[in-house]
């Protein structure tokens, strides 16, 4: 079977190959993206976020099994917040060892953040284009709302499910405050704890703030654990989704979406240019050791870098 | 009083403004850090870090009412993670409310994250050699430990404390996990909760999976709200410092730290320039267009941008 073959068949393995060549920034991966942007679009993405401990890949779990009942295919991105030194998906064990891997229609996949200079970005990105290319309809991409690369991952879903749960404590409340800003569906887990009520009371308030709304996010109670208004919350998505569609919103987020990513790579690829260029002249090392022993001062240094780069590009 | 007299006394509004300039790329501040850089180096700095609800804010104003028993000058810059949008900094209100800022030996500022194209760490570095250059004896980093521009400002500190608590949910132990690596002091607060201990065993036993270590990141359980072990745990960072100073590898350190710095220094710059001309041009925005309509993908588009860059320097 040649490739072409095992696209138009869905073929799991293949999907997961070419996410693996993505992440490693291979070729052949980006020539089949290449080849086949015509056919993307079809996706619909799905960015769950939500603190530490919020039950997001639980919750997610759940709708996917919902969005089956509709005979959907589905993808989960579960991006992996640790290790930014091994590269590892700590969480990946965790999520490939549940039921749903084995259905055929689902393909989960984590991705773990690697090194300092970025392409956690761009290979999530890539892969969301790789399922759309394999026919997935759904793909969600859960992320833990913390950090700022984590932010500029789920805001560029179609969708941003922001999944809360009661009493996580002080600094909890500034992050919902930061991420509230780009959430279009609020889920609040664990509704049977104390305090659910009081936390779907703050988050409404919150949104009483913004007055000038044509569309206002829904805020759901749920329970992951126990399968509770799993079904409602799905709706409140699938309703975000036709608001979007109707209003043609959808394609202009998707430009604007299409814009940070595109911004987001030209920055990935000139940084190894530059990284390529002063690591093969040690320039790189020499400045640092200047700037420590005073010799120079950084932006001295980094003045020197640009003119380099300038001047021989 | 010129600007020279007000560093020398360490004028706080002149410090803060000279950051707040910084934040915006401000020329006059950046003159002011090249012209003293020399006069920098003095400062140590500890990073400080952990997950959402671990009581770090707490815990570092304790630190830094210990060192000045000892007669120290202590910044504090607290990362807000969030409103990415707005750039606000939320958590900020919050700590400047507390009686340490009144105390004229120190420091304290609330740095929001901004724009999704960096420009947070650059700054957050920036700061601190602002307060070195004011005079600062200590400067405290404040971040909340789980996403990749965090743990990528918190890393570049002298020592990094790493703050737990225990029973904090399912997602905490891949965090834990991730960060540990970068974690010089472990502290676990809320000493008097049940289950510190059972932390604290965690935590050694993940120190002891790693065996060529020359030296060994100790545990200590404080209680930040009661003022317990605070001492012990200052103590703890300050043997850290001498360790390093001893073995020279505080300056190895530095030099692998500036290097790092430098190179997202370069990385902001170019963004900046690729901003400045692709906006000019629309063609940020026309190539964005194009690859939601398919008419272009997003790779050809991405070379587009490289080639002008490069053509024109």
């Amino acid at each position: 079977m040649n490739i072409e073959e095992k696209i138009k068949k869905g073929h799991k393995r293949t999907c997961a190959r070419l996410i693996t060549m993505l992440e490693s920034n291979d070729n052949e991966a980006i020539e089949i993206i290449k080849s086949h942007y015509k056919s993307t679009g079809g996706a619909y993405v799905i960015g769950v976020t939500g603190p530490p401990g919020a039950g997001k890949s639980t919750l997610t779990d759940k709708l996917a099994k919902e969005l089956l009942k509709q005979n959907k295919k589905i993808g989960i991105i579960a991006i992996d917040p640790t290790s930014p030194f091994s590269g590892g998906a700590i969480l990946g064990d965790r999520i490939r060892m549940n039921d749903l891997s084995l259905n055929k229609n689902v393909f989960i996949r984590s991705m773990g953040t690697r090194g300092s200079l970025g392409g956690m970005s761009n290979a999530t990105w890539g892969a969301t284009k790789i399922l759309d290319i394999f026919g997935y309809d759904y793909i969600f991409i859960e992320t833990v709302g913390v950090g700022q690369s984590e932010v500029d991952i789920v805001k560029t879903a179609d969708t941003v499910l922001m999944v809360m749960v009661p009493n996580l404590g002080d600094d909890i409340q500034a992050i919902k405050a930061g991420i509230m800003e780009i959430a279009d569906v609020f889920a609040i887990n664990k509704s049977d704890l104390d305090g659910a009520d009081k936390t779907k009371v703050e988050v409404e308030m919150n949104l009483d703030l913004n007055e000038d709304m044509d569309y206002r996010p829904p805020v759901v109670k749920v329970s992951a654990s126990k399968n509770e208004d799993i079904d409602v919350l799905l709706e409140n998505i699938l309703a975000h989704r036709k608001y979007l569609e109707d209003t043609k919103q959808l394609k202009e987020n998707r430009i604007r979406n299409n814009k940070l990513e595109l911004l987001k790579m030209v920055e990935e690829d000139l940084m190894s240019l530059i990284l390529d260029r002063a690591v093969k002249d040690d320039l790189l090392d020499k400045l640092a050791k200047d700037i420590t022993l005073k010799e120079t001062d950084p932006y001295t240094a980094k003045e020197t870098i640009i003119r380099l780069i300038r001047n021989n590009p």
